[in-house]
């Protein structure tokens, strides 16, 4: 994924049958737009007279915040290249019996590596989430639906991703290899998906208490 | 919002304390994410002998969807504008009677149009979603990821809008010109959740026993 692409130009390839990017590189951007966002929360709190008490702990937050948008830009490069790892190994040829073999222990390969990816994307939002609680409450209140917004799009990027750990999962041969993979993956999912549905109550009532 | 502007610009922009994109834009950029996953899963399976008996459909689904891409860009840029706005307003002289009166109105008449711009992604969330269902049901199998991806993707951009037609209409003085609007989204907004975790719970399920 080249990120010096446009915005145009990447939504024109997406809605392409083009094999990448897809799904799994979408959950990886959205990773990639919440933690910026929550990022962003912590910027529009640092400097701010009213908010001078958490100012240290928003330097902090925002220091643990900022990597993360390399790392789901990292992943949504290593998406695009595992998923045409897939393609190449469907690609190979399947004459002989040696051929049949090698083609099958390949695809198993590149398919157990492309599940590997969105479960790190998984991993990713589950660090995000919880920093993006604190940033949340003792950030600028005015950017409370920022951090909001930021929340509802981690929780799409890990349920996004967790579809893409299953789809490849269950196209495995030998699914023992990676059930741990998948239930490591579906755990925290889940923690992302309380998480956010918890977090995301509490601003609703707190702007409705505006 | 310039959607020539690249990706890594955009994220770059998003973290920093600029005013804008902020979070409206991401959730409507989200809406734009998500048709054209949507419309790749349709031009996966246009032209595909397994899905010749849904041919027809998917090319009138691709034809309904596609056009969201730019209404949710148009969207995303009529959130930075409108958030100028307010800010515009806000900077208004306030020393005379006179000037505060018009500093007042003019920040709650910016107020109550930046509310009405995600009240809009939220309606085109909910048209989104309704042509999604099809398409994850019909759609080519091997893409079901990526249609559940498309669903996860609007519901948050969903979420995220009505945190911001929350948020608008909270520091509105005269909250009853916007109540309907503030019913209405709220309404669409639990709309499109309900049917993401439904048709979510069902994609989850469809992979499992594949």
């Amino acid at each position: 994924m080249d990120t010096k692409k446009s915005i145009q130009k990447y939504l024109e390839e997406l809605s392409s049958n083009l094999p990448t990017p897809g799904g799994g590189n979408v959950a990886a951007l959205c990773g990639a737009l919440s933690a910026s966002l929550g990022t962003m929360v912590c910027n529009l709190t640092i400097g701010k007279k009213k908010y001078l008490d958490v100012e240290s702990e928003m330097n902090e937050l925002k220091q643990k915040l900022h990597p993360y948008i390399d790392k789901f830009i990292s992943l949504a490069k290593s998406d695009n290249e595992a998923f045409e790892r897939v393609m190449d190994a469907f690609k190979l040829p399947k004459e002989t019996d040696e051929q049949k073999k090698l083609r099958s222990e390949a695809i198993e390969k590149s398919t157990f590596e492309a599940a590997y990816v969105p479960a790190e994307v998984i991993k990713n939002c589950r660090e995000v989430i919880t920093l993006l609680e604190p940033v949340s409450k003792k950030g600028n209140q005015n950017s409370l639906s920022d951090a909001g917004v930021a929340i509802a799009v981690i929780a799409a990027a890990s349920e996004g991703a967790f579809l893409n750990v299953l789809i490849n999962y269950s196209s495995l041969n030998e699914k023992q290899k990676a059930s741990q993979l998948l239930i490591q993956s579906e755990n925290l999912n889940n923690e992302v998906k309380e998480e956010a549905h918890f977090l995301l109550s509490e601003i609703t009532a707190k702007i409705r208490g505006n």
